[in-house]
C-alpha cells in the first residue's frame, strides 16, 4: 500500500496486547489514545518530510482513521499528525 | 475527461468484487473506504504536483466525490486528498 | 462579461441534452454535477492561472453558482474550482 | 470616498432599470445578483491588485457589503471577491 | 494610546452629527455603518502597512470593535479591516 | 515566568482602580476593556517580534486570557493579539 | 516517548502538589491552568524549533492534551502551544 501525502497505515496492536502490556487506559472522560504498529508511509505533503517510519509504534487518537480490511487483516489510514507519538 | 486542479476521476469497483476479492469491508460505525481505480488525473493546484496515475487501485472514503455518469458508465470525481491510499 | 478574479461565467445545457445526450445523471441521493459550457473567464486570483477556457464544456455541482439573466439568456456564475471536469 | 483595503464602493442601479434594461432576474430559489456602478476602488489587500475601475458596471451577490447613505445617496461597500462580474 | 498591530482608536462621532450632516442611515435590515475618527494607530500586523491615519474621518460596521472610556472619552478599538472606507 | 510563543502574563489592575482612575467602563452591551499591567513576555510566535514590553499598562478584552495564582498573586495569561491597547 | 511535530509529553503534578505549593487556582468561572513536567519534546512542526526542554515546568489548559498512561505512569500529550508558561 501506498498512502496519498501525509497518510499513514496502521495496524492497531490487538485489545489484549493493551491491557496485559505496558498501556493502561485510565477511566477517564478524556479520548483515550491507541497503540499500533506503522505499515506504510506516505511521501509526506506539501514537500514536507514524514516522521514515522514502517515499523514504528505509535499512539494515536481513539477516533483517529479510517479502517479498512485488506487479505483479511484490519488497518486503519490517519494522517501523520493524528499520531501522538512514537512509543 | 480532463478534471480541474487536484480533482480525480475514478471508476468505483463493483459491490461484488468488494466482497468477493481481497477488500472486506469490517462491520463497524466507522467511515468504509471504497475501492476504484484512477481514470482521469487532473494537473494539480497551486503548483503541486499529483501523486496518482491513471490506471492506480485506490481506496476513498465512503462519502468522497460526486458520482457522474458518462455513456452510461458511472465515475467518481474527487479531490486527490480524499483518496487514501494506492493498493 | 468580465469575470473577477476565479470566476467563470456558465451557460447550462438544457435539460433535454442531459438526459437524451451523453450524460445521464444517476438516481442516488448523492450531489448530481451539471453539464454547461464556458462562456468568459476571469484572470484568476493571486496569480494563479485559469485552466478552463472559453467553449469548454464543463460538468459543475448542482448547487455551484448564482443564476443571472442577461439579454434574455441564463447564465451561471461560479468559481473556477467548482466546475470538476472538461468533458 | 477612499474605501480601505479591497473593499469597493457601489451605487446601486434601481429597481426599475433592473427588470426594463438588460438584466431580468429569473425567479428561483437561488441567490439573485444586483446590478450596481463602481463609485470608488481602494488600493488592494496585501499588496494584490484591484480589477473593477471607477465605472465598471457590474453585477454582485444579492447579500453583498454593507448600505451607507451620504449627502442623500444609497451607496454600498463591498470587498472586491462580492462582485461576479463587469457587464 | 498605542494601539496593538492592527488595531485603530476611533473617536464615534455623536449620533446627532449622524442624522443631521452628511450622512444618514436608511432604514433597512442592512447592518449599519457608523461614522468616527481616527485618534491613534497600530503599526500593522505581520509587517503589513496601516492604510488609516491619526485624524480621518472614517465609517465601520455597527457591531466593529470594542468600546472603551478613557478620562472621561469614549472611544472604540478595532481591527483596521473592520473600517470600511475614509470619507 | 517564561510565556510560550505570543503569549503575555499580565497583572490585572484592581477594580477600584479602575473605577476612581482614568479608566471608566461604560454601560453598554459591548464586551468591556480591562487594564492591567504586563509582567512576563514571550518570544514571539513563527519569528515575529512582541510589541509589548513588560511594565506596559494595557487594555485587553474582558473574556481574553486565562487566569492562574502563582505564590498568591493572580495574573492573566494571554496571547498579545488580546491586548488592545498600550495606554 | 519521541513526540510527533510539535507534540509535548507532560507529567501532571499531582493534585496535593497545587494547592499546598506555590500555585493556588482561584474558585472563577475561568479555564483553570494546570501544571506539570515537561517529559519528551518532539522535533517542531514545519520547521519551526521547539520552546520548551526536557524538564521544564509548565502551566496549561485544564483541557489540554490527552491522557495516557505508560507502564504504570499517567502521561499527557499535547501540543506545544496548548502550553501557556514555563515557570
Amino acid at each position: 500500500m501506498k498512502p496519498i501525502n501525509d497518510r499513514v497505515v496502521v495496524k492497531a496492536a490487538p485489545a489484549e496486547e493493551k491491557t496485559s502490556g505496558g498501556i493502561i487506559i485510565p477511566d477517564t472522560a478524556k479520548e483515550k489514545p491507541q497503540r499500533g504498529e506503522v505499515i506504510a508511509v506516505g511521501p509526506g505533503k506539501d514537500g514536507i518530510a514524514m516522521t514515522v517510519s514502517v515499523g514504528d509504534a505509535v499512539l494515536y487518537g481513539k477516533y483517529a482513521g479510517q479502517e479498512v480490511t485488506l487479505e483479511g487483516t484490519d488497518y486503519l489510514i490517519m494522517r501523520e499528525d493524528d499520531i501522538l507519538v512514537i512509543v
